[in-house]
């Protein structure tokens, strides 16, 4: 997600009690950040932070770790999030480095609403390829679950064929989510604009 | 599909020289029906068989074999197919004797438009159950592959679920098939009437 820039976002980000500092520090060891043993949920790409702010609040014996990589978005995600929150923190990384930061401790990988990197030629940028997956092999403690919505449907499409010829079985599929009101939904920023306009919300959950 | 009721039916099912009498008899040796070794190719639920005898016309060199357990539904076929295609063969049986009329020699199974049966219930009377998925591992020659379209949202998320659940891999996926030409789509008769009202096609194809 990308955003106009943000004026004073130096500030915000350097004020910020939850974006940490020089994260790789805590590869393999997040569990020390948190002080507990409570499973880490990560967003890849978490925009303005809508949804991991949502999911840290209803669920404090998860801890939460949103990424992002622009300094204007993390800036305003950073002015979102409310005070008190102890399982929750905020790193600024390209989704390419997740490997540098995270070290078999994660338990799952939300996505939502990435970059369809609509060019074939970009494919391998998208974070269901095999770039993607292979480094998220590394971060996922045990067992891999990664849960995916999007609007876009080449990019739901090739997140399908993706994980399946990657080893991940599908647990969950969804072509109308919020017609399937079962599921323990929250929305994005995205999701909610994209919603209202009418627009049908994709969702997967894979596990391997 | 179901079809109101052809009066002269069972003339015409006596009469046709494409339906196949007793088909269990060549169990293992459908080769010796078509007297060649070409790949064989099903389709359960033909309908009326647009699909199944358009693709023999187009593809000489592969074996087709259309399935249909409705006598009305199968006399409309049986009308509908020319004279003189020597690779297509129509067989009227419940889906669920597929394992008495084949083994170990189909190559690959078509299921278009087939019944969601939507009720939770019913759900192992789809035709991409684990009933089913173990009915055709009996039935395909050596690798499997499942080709699907329907237009129905719920049975295409059950069917990629199950599918994946079973151990196959999704080779492609597609939301809107028509907005997708690469495909050497041939359509049914339910496809050209529900696409013709903007409905969106679901299309898949699974192998293990």
């Amino acid at each position: 997600m990308r955003l106009r820039n943000v004026k004073n976002k130096e500030e915000i980000l350097k004020n910020s009690n939850y974006l940490v500092d020089n994260p790789s520090t805590y590869k393999g060891k997040w569990k020390t950040y948190f002080n507990n043993d409570n499973p880490i949920y990560i967003e890849i790409g978490m925009g303005k932070g809508d949804f991991i702010i949502e999911n840290a609040k209803r669920y404090p014996n998860i801890n939460f770790i949103g990424i992002e990589k622009f300094d204007s978005v993390m800036a305003r995600a950073c002015e979102k999030v409310p005070e008190g929150l102890s399982n929750l923190c905020l790193v600024k990384i390209d989704a390419l480095d997740i490997d540098e930061v995270f070290s078999k401790e994660v338990d799952k990988v939300f996505l939502n609403f990435s970059d369809p990197w609509p060019k074939k030629r970009h494919a391998s940028r998208r974070l269901t390829s095999h770039v993607f997956l292979a480094k998220y092999d590394k971060i996922f403690r045990d067992k891999c679950e990664i849960i995916q919505k999007t609007d876009n449907v080449h990019l739901f499409e090739y997140s399908l064929v993706s994980l399946s010829s990657y080893g991940y079985k599908l647990e969950e599929v969804y072509l109308d989510l919020h017609n399937n009101l079962d599921i323990d939904n929250i929305m994005t920023e995205y999701e909610a604009k994209f919603s209202a306009k009418g627009c049908k919300i994709l969702y997967l959950k894979a596990t391997k």
